[in-house]
């Protein structure tokens, strides 16, 4: 019996451990999922005799330390910056590891005892890093194995609302963490690489300088580029690119509308306010608004940011009901940024009915033969249910899959491990067809930013 | 002979040297102005028998309290993070001190030693913070001293140029610390309140959402919120105000244009460009706009900004040189700010017969037996050349008028203190007079935020 322990029981637990309990007779597995409340976890077991809920505390070292030892891989399904001490654990006791996280400096600093130990800590195996990782090294591989070299590579994720359940005027609701996407693109400028010059873009301007894209049958996206284009230029041996961009996909429209949160400065998260409980949505949009004892906040603020009378985007404020005078923010010393939250919730909240989906997007241009080509690929997944989203079906299964093919030693590169290699992407991309997670790859002319090549 | 240590011979120690020199028989004065560098302090003291340079490492404890135990009070005109081991010593060897420097924690820390020992530390007595610490208490003080209640007060201050050097058009060069002007407004969220209302304007904001002023005999003038406006609320006894904004002062149309630099993100600080020595001035403005090989570098800027064809705010930058290819930035590794502040520098650095100009605008709105009154207090000095400039009068005349009234025993009261007290502003605004810096106070209609009532 190969003994798996599944530390928190959140969101992404679901499909992961489904993947798990569907193979536990014919592999011979026992799962073992750990959190602080196990109340959920129960949910997802439903009296399966391949598993086990227990209570785990991971700040307490005793108990974190016994059911570590117990077990032959640990998977962390943790907040990021949670996962160190158990990684440090697995090192202690010879257990492999797998995250769906980005690595920390603090667990890459592990990569020598890991390989020391011949230990395998598998992190960025989710979507968003890891399916993103998995299928352009693909790509890439398959281009410069036929002696390609690549001039322009651009990827972009999105985690959306389904079509079917696409109602209402901002095309999006919440299918993961909310604060996530009230804060995102702060803590630094975006910058990134076109044709040769480096770019950059303010957090206050990132949402007016976005790419249109079309993926087949779902129809038009819009993407504003991340922080952090750059970060895997080395990793996927991308020196030569001219052109490299990473970017967050919404719907066309979004982004404009969103723009106005973040001129105003509603997803400031660096100041509290003080006398924001019994504040109202509007005196909320009021505090960034100028004073006039003889003009309505609307008037204030469509003059403030240039709104015209016959503007949608007015409608997609309206829609969030952030004038009503009666509707409190309810929070203490809330910064600007838990109070749109808050706002948010009401109007963005999944139904119980809604399903999500998933977007991913590679743009990826070569040189072959003197002449330039470029794939791109793309990839879609809807979710089933509330439970059974497509947020949790892509970041579960591939951490899922990863997890069996260590048990199995189909993966066996020990050290601080991020999915790249061969090794790893092919048999998890070939088994994530079977659950529908496939990419369309399709041949187009290469244009990147200069078509004409002045 | 009473000994006076004056620590750091940058500009603002001109006059405040020059008023100490021309008291020094008549007060019995000994003034010793210790530097790393002491060529600017031999310039200054031009073979007086009544001062005298050393070299003097702030940063090396022995020679600094060897200088500071052979006074009677130390002047520590330093960067304000170097002032505390300066402080430490005064308390050590029983010396009062001045500075001109906003009260840091660690200053105000010092506060019951410095009261045990009945030592003055005397901060925030330059011009801004200082002369408007004193000049706003003096009309505070005479309302509240006849029954009235303040419910409004704004204060602006800005360092110009003077209206007959006053030749470019952006109305503006560098009076003072380059670097703080290009920064200026960052770091925060900047809040105020009017009439009851708590208002936030971010960075990226900030100046668009400018007030003008008028000041008889200079025109008209412009004012963007300090971050701080809230700052002196208690100190001031202003519990009660419902309007309170403080603000730097600017020509009508600097804040226009220079939001073009913040909105294209050329004020950060926060990374460094990697390739910024080769690039040239048109790179640098082109790293902040859209990639395109067919438009110029000037219509991806007026399409991203929406600046008219006739827009003034043009000219302006056409005049920075900021769309030259041939000039280089010439900077290793510099932030976007640092950059900028050197193109600015080529156009903004006084030349050797300008002068520069301290504005000073207060309005206090107060009520007196159920009737609203207001009191605008404005002042406006002019520089004298590049030595004696008024920033420097300003800042030094107060600091020396201190140093003298606390040797003197004319100011008494020992602790951490900040200009605020009849004690200290009286008797030195008074003298200030005789140096021309004097607050014209008129009384005209309290309107407010609101005139109407409403």
């Amino acid at each position: 019996m190969r003994k798996i322990l599944i530390i928190g029981s959140g969101k992404s637990t679901a499909y992961l451990l489904k993947y798990l309990l569907d193979k536990a007779l014919e592999e011979n597995l026992f799962i073992i999922v750990g959190d602080i409340n196990i109340k959920n976890a129960l949910k997802l077991i439903n009296n399966n005799k391949s598993a086990q809920a227990i209570v785990l505390n991971v700040f307490e070292k005793n108990s974190r330390q016994k059911a570590i030892k117990n077990v032959d891989i640990v998977i962390s399904m943790l907040p990021a910056s949670m996962h160190i001490e158990v990684a440090k654990d697995c090192i202690l006791y010879n257990k492999h590891m797998v995250t769906a996280s980005y690595v920390s400096p603090e667990m890459q600093a592990l990569n020598q005892k890991a390989k020391a130990k011949k230990l395998i800590l598998m992190n960025e195996i989710g979507v968003d890093p890891g399916i993103d990782h998995m299928s352009a090294m693909q790509v890439l591989d398959q281009i410069r194995d036929q002696g390609g070299e690549i001039i322009l590579f651009e990827s972009f994720t999105g985690g959306l609302v389904a079509p079917e359940s696409d109602n209402n005027l901002w095309n999006y609701k919440f299918t993961w963490n909310p604060r996530n996407v009230v804060v995102a693109g702060q803590g630094g400028t975006a910058k990134f690489l076109q044709e040769g010059t480096y770019k950059y873009i303010p957090y206050h301007r990132l949402f007016r300088r976005t790419e249109f894209l079309e993926v087949d049958g779902f129809g038009k996206f819009e993407a504003y580029a991340n922080r952090d284009s750059l970060k895997y230029q080395n990793i996927y041996g991308l020196e030569k690119a001219k052109t490299l961009y990473r970017g967050t996909i919404r719907r066309i429209g979004f982004s404009r509308a969103w723009n106005i949160f973040v001129t105003l400065g509603m997803t400031d998260d660096s100041y509290t306010i003080d006398n924001s409980k019994n504040m109202s949505y509007r005196d909320f949009v009021n505090a960034f608004l100028p004073y006039s004892p003889t003009d309505s906040v609307e008037l204030k603020l469509r003059h403030a940011l240039k709104i015209d009378q016959d503007d949608m985007v007015w409608n997609k404020l309206e829609e969030l009901d952030i004038f009503n005078p009666n509707k409190k923010i309810n929070l203490e010393k809330a910064t600007p940024a838990q109070i749109l939250e808050k706002i948010l919730l009401d109007s963005w909240t999944l139904s119980p009915n809604d399903k999500d989906m998933l977007v991913m997007y590679h743009k990826i241009g070569y040189t072959l033969n003197k002449k330039s080509y470029q794939i791109d690929a793309t990839m879609v997944t809807l979710g089933e249910n509330q439970t059974y989203t497509a947020m949790a079906k892509t970041v579960g299964l591939p951490v899922a899959m990863a997890t069996l093919a260590i048990l199995n030693k189909k993966i066996t590169t020990p050290g601080v491990q991020i999915p790249i290699t061969k090794e790893v992407y092919q048999p998890i991309l070939k088994e994530l067809k079977n659950f529908g997670i496939v990419f369309n790859e399709k041949h187009v002319p290469y244009l990147g930013y200069n078509p004409l090549n002045i």
